[in-house]
């Protein structure tokens, strides 16, 4: 009850992926079928082919949650979306839809574990793969649709770079006179300056070094600063409402908080399994706030591209042929790109 | 331009109290002069007698603030309170009334500095003394009024440990259908779960054993769990919305974050010196919230005092001679008290 489709899979932990064949299921009646188009390189297919975050991930692997295409067929019960048009999946492509989380449009928070889009297991037991192939089948609720003023190759990473830092932005109120940070212009950085200044924050990109100052500047931050100049920590100390760090470093993060304004937040995008540090009395001084995020809802996840299909947000990407997957992810691992990879799916072929 | 009065006093860091006198000020237009009836023994005291965060404030020390007692002289501009009244001090007893933290009622968070009750300086650069003495001098702003409705023994220990609790549950919204814990049943602990419960919350107790349970119901309580028994956080998993810990030990806050469910915050009003760790897969898991506190505004103090009387919420306290007031410290350093030690300023008298 399946049907074999073109893929670039890891066999194995930290082996380098190769085109292959993995079963997609026979669409059922709420499927739809998606012609993939682009899918983003996420640092987390990176973080799970070498298991940074430990073992857990299942192998072969088919990574890529940031998943661009259009409608090849619909289940007969199908009715949010029609062959042909242009749909997103994120991070996820099921979840329970019965427990509190999921009612409150947070599946990415489902209680019985949504199911992950690669790596993992879906309700029926049989494995997920991810975007770097050419089609997925879903259940219709997790697809979305792609607006036709996006650029579709630039909205595949918002899937999950995206809806990244939107959720924070939007749940700590990113918007007129509020003073926001975003650590690292990478992937998710240079989605967050965009979209907090879209939401009308006054927004300062605080970056490694200076390097990349003049595109955080052209993406919409009013100022740049370099984390290694310790006169930043001074100059600019009680100074934002809020901070999003999406450099997933762990360490100590007493540095960051002393940036933050009475009732600040700081909310840590990146993911680390290295233990975070702090002292009370950062805290306690001026009532700051620690959290962290994970993706969003399929609610949210819809309302997101929407917004940056009316802003004009879209990933700055640098496209991918299939054959040259493993060179992007060892790029990826240095940094070296601006600003986000997507690959392109019409040049995977078979014998590649 | 000074009275002297008398005062309990310990002349260097962790030598014990005794019977001095110290120097109030000649009350201004704005002042009001306080003969102390009581004055609750806060764990900030014992902290700052032995330097347990560090060197800083100023010896002599005459510890306090958690302070009761009657208006005996008003400047001739006050205006908030007349000779007779009830009134009570706090944390701290000026601040620059100009920044943006003052001009919200956040008197506590003043980027000037507010001026601490005592072991600092006034912006005159004179010492301040706290309320281990028979009077104080403040300005009319920095007392609040203390109801009939409060045995103003029982009210003394509002002034800090309530308003501790009274903030942080106030600000994450304890309230009809949220489930709310309290880490630690002492002084803070006992009046948070009374007012928890009076704000409508369900209200859990978690004690390092259960030896304090029947006490942790009668306050007001619904159950009441051991932190030291590790099925207490299998069992409780994901089942708080906030938790507010009054055991101020540092270290490693993965435990109490897994009690969260989605959108759960930690609020930690025990001060440590100590860095807490944390994991971000923890905290973004559920998109938990890791947070402090630091008593309250003026508006604030006064509301919680006003809430308190309404609500019949007092401290239970164990009245102090104020020559036992070392055994008294020795006593709370072991925690053998329940739930505050209150000195009684009328047994305090010279040569003694």
């Amino acid at each position: 009850m399946s049907t074999e489709v073109l893929a670039l899979s890891a066999p194995a932990p930290h082996a380098p992926l190769a085109t292959t064949t993995i079963p997609r299921r026979t669409p059922g009646d709420h499927d739809v079928v998606i012609d993939i188009e682009y899918t983003g390189i996420c640092h987390t297919d990176l973080a799970l082919l070498r298991e940074e975050w430990g073992a857990g991930p299942l192998f072969p692997m088919v990574p890529g949650h940031e998943i661009v295409g259009r409608v090849a067929e619909a289940g007969a019960s199908v009715s949010r979306h029609a062959v042909g048009d242009r749909v997103g999946v994120g991070c996820y492509v099921d979840s329970c839809r019965a427990c509190v989380n999921c009612e409150a449009g947070e599946e990415q928070h489902c209680l019985r574990g949504e199911v992950i889009t690669f790596g993992g297991l879906d309700y029926a037991g049989e494995r997920t793969y991810g975007g770097y192939s050419r089609r997925i089948v879903v259940d219709e609720r997790y697809a979305l649709r792609v607006p036709d003023a996006l650029d579709p190759r630039g909205a595949a990473p918002l899937l999950c770079a995206g809806i990244s830092m939107y959720n924070p932005l939007r749940r700590w109120r990113a918007g007129p006179g509020r003073r926001v940070a975003i650590v690292g212009l990478g992937g998710l950085g240079h989605l967050g300056v965009q979209l907090a200044d879209a939401m009308g924050a006054e927004v300062t990109v605080l970056g490694r070094t200076l390097g990349k100052r003049a595109d955080g500047l052209r993406l919409g931050a009013v100022d740049y600063r370099a984390t290694g100049d310790p006169a930043t920590f001074e100059e600019l100390a009680g100074g934002f409402d809020l901070i999003v760090n999406t450099v997933g470093a762990g360490g100590d993060l007493d540095g960051l908080l002393g940036l933050l304004a009475l009732d600040g937040v700081l909310v840590n995008a990146g993911v680390s399994v290295a233990p975070s540090t702090l002292h009370q009395p950062v805290l306690g001084a001026m009532r700051r706030v620690v959290t962290s995020t994970k993706n969003g809802g399929l609610r949210q996840c819809q309302e997101m591209l929407d917004f940056c299909a009316e802003h004009g947000i879209e990933a700055e990407t640098e496209l991918v042929e299939a054959d040259r997957i493993n060179e992007a992810l060892d790029r990826l691992d240095r940094g070296d790109v601006r600003y986000r990879f997507v690959i392109d799916l019409a040049t995977l072929a078979p014998g590649r």
